[in-house]
């Protein structure tokens, strides 16, 4: 059954493989296993509050979700990771927690005075994971909020993680109305949709390899950051909350409909895939920026940089250009916690990746899979 | 003569009292002592980061204003409030800077332990007060952002400091073109006028005695904030930089206009008064914010909020509705640092204010206060 050599090569996380993808046939249909644990985070970064919020509600409401599930039971882990620094309505306390969970970080030596987001992403890593382990959840979808002007992203570290990108294509085709849900050629069940706020929606993709992936999102066996904006943080606006609220929603709803059994046809998504970070200038002796991001690019995320078009604006007024050497799209413009990373935005290269039809794999697709890899662990 | 009364009124500040302008013809000249040191205050919240920038860079450009001055000189101290929360991009480190300035803090007994705030306090209060006293600037203009829509705001305790209220007309006249410079009615000599961006001004009133004012701006003979908004804090954006850049051009230009002698004529300007603030609702036992500012509410500060509108929607979806008898003007709409101070808007009722025509006192009406002032001492 060819589309369970997809699988295969998939491995065990159902994560593709590129060259896989490249052979790949529209009309296969790739089986990937169930999804039963899906883990839902907020807090992460403490004043990021439309998750902090979001989750808060979704514990209260955890019950009424649980007696809702119909068919496949499904076990959604509802997390406020940072409370600490929620408490204080800070980024982190005393180290950014969304950078704790590489392979290095979690398995090091933890000294006596360890920072609390240290001793925290071990916790998390604990009760999510471990990371890399098939005792992992199934899915992370870890809330955030940024100051830029960026719509609803995922953020991933991979452009062939068929799930992850079936169920952004799935939140796309909610945002407008019924005609879009008709395109995403859903065989099965009809499923009551409530529609997405009309907000735009991109699929960012972080090059780098599981054990060096650093945030919260990459302790699962599938994993993204679900990043809206523009919200100052410490703020909770309607508008970007409720985005989240229905985007948390569909997510689950995604993974109740492929639990069942139905097929998601394949397609085309456009994936930006990180290029590079471009910091403030700064002056040489205070490190203190010079400029700001130019009037003509804050706000416009996702818009074509083109190389000598402007960039900054010196706060004594001169216009700084892009000396790039290729036309690249920036976001995170302006971050409001990236100022202290180094970077004023980043740029990114936009390609359509074709992604495959998929369903569940049948129960004895499942026991070969577990069959095959009891036998892996014991050579 | 008449005008010379008017200034009597107004005792040695300048600041007028209802009682007399409700006596006062349009074409009375109100004369008051000139302006010869205004102090330029940014960083009191150390992530506001407009006015960091905007002051940091005038702390650059210091000697080149020197050197531009002509005719009467004017002092213009530059100050950076709270370098230490500054350094943390927070907005104070102990507590709000901006709330140390009534005159029982500042005279009270000082423990060893103090917060760094209340020293801090101290020493702004002896760089450019003391507060209440002759020594005191003449003008204190303190720079803050907010992450309400609010556009460019003065907030000032008094509705008839005719200086500050002359002040913002100016601005507002230099929103939209010479047109409006035009109306201003101007008499004197031409100067050039570098254009505001077109951004809404509003002159806000809280009605607190001198006594209990408690903001930095409070310290000088004549004060305000200039409050622009939306920026989220620890954030600097070119537009909100740019307002404030200029706003501050225009307030000296006016100061200098002022001291050398222009009349302004007369006028009327809409006084927002503070009439009360709205908290979020709150869980009563957790105290967290069980809502958000209303989608309809959100970024329309300054539209008027009639009794029964949508106010707050709940993080379940409910909507409350403003349950005031009166409708009123709403303001710091969903301001991120009054979320700790219980305050999810504020609400004003708006006035017409009449000012009066004003200019500098001649040496001689100046000679002859001063001698006043000397007599009221000895007795």
């Amino acid at each position: 059954m060819k589309a369970w050599e997809r699988v295969e090569e998939g491995k065990r996380q159902g994560r593709g493989k590129r060259k896989g993808r490249d052979r790949m046939e529209v009309d296969e249909v790739v089986c990937l296993p169930r999804l039963p644990r899906v883990a839902v985070c907020g807090g992460t970064h403490g004043n990021e509050l439309s998750g902090v919020y979001l989750v808060r509600e979704m514990l209260k409401e955890e019950k009424k979700v649980m007696e809702k599930e119909e068919g496949e039971p499904l076990s959604v882990l509802i997390v406020l990771s940072n409370p600490r620094a929620m408490q204080q309505c800070r980024r982190y306390t005393d180290t950014d927690l969304n950078r704790c969970f590489t392979h290095a970080k979690l398995n090091g030596p933890i000294p006596d005075d360890a920072p609390y987001e240290i001793i925290r992403s071990r916790e998390l890593n604990a009760m999510l994971g471990p990371k890399g382990n098939p005792e992992a959840v199934d899915l992370v979808c870890d809330l955030h909020n940024t100051t830029a002007n960026m719509g609803l992203c995922f953020i991933a570290y991979s452009d062939c993680d068929w799930i992850c990108l079936h169920i952004f294509r799935y939140l796309q085709a909610s945002t407008n109305s019924s005609h879009s849900l008709k395109n995403l050629k859903l065989r099965g069940t009809c499923h009551f949709q409530k529609q997405m706020p009309d907000v735009p929606m991109r699929y960012i993709h972080f090059d780098i390899s599981n054990k060096e992936s650093y945030s919260l999102d990459s302790v699962g066996k599938h994993g993204f950051a679900m990043e809206i904006g523009p919200q100052p943080h410490g703020v909770v606006r309607s508008n970007i909350y409720t985005t989240m609220e229905v985007g948390v929603q569909h997510m689950l709803d995604w993974v109740r409909i492929f639990n069942s059994g139905t097929i998601f046809e394949g397609g085309c998504v456009d994936v930006f895939t990180l290029i590079k970070h471009i910091d403030f200038p700064r002056d040489s002796e205070t490190r203190n920026i010079t400029a700001a991001i130019h009037p003509q690019v804050q706000d416009r995320d996702f818009c074509l940089l083109h190389p000598e078009d402007p960039l900054f604006q010196t706060f004594s007024g001169e216009t700084l250009r892009y000396k790039g050497d290729e036309p690249l799209y920036p976001f995170f413009i302006n971050e409001c916690a990236y100022y202290e990373k180094g970077i004023a935005l980043s740029l990114a290269r936009k390609r359509c990746v074709t992604i495959p039809a998929i369903r569940v794999q049948t129960e004895q697709q499942q026991q070969a899979n577990e069959q095959e890899f009891a036998s892996e662990e014991e050579e």
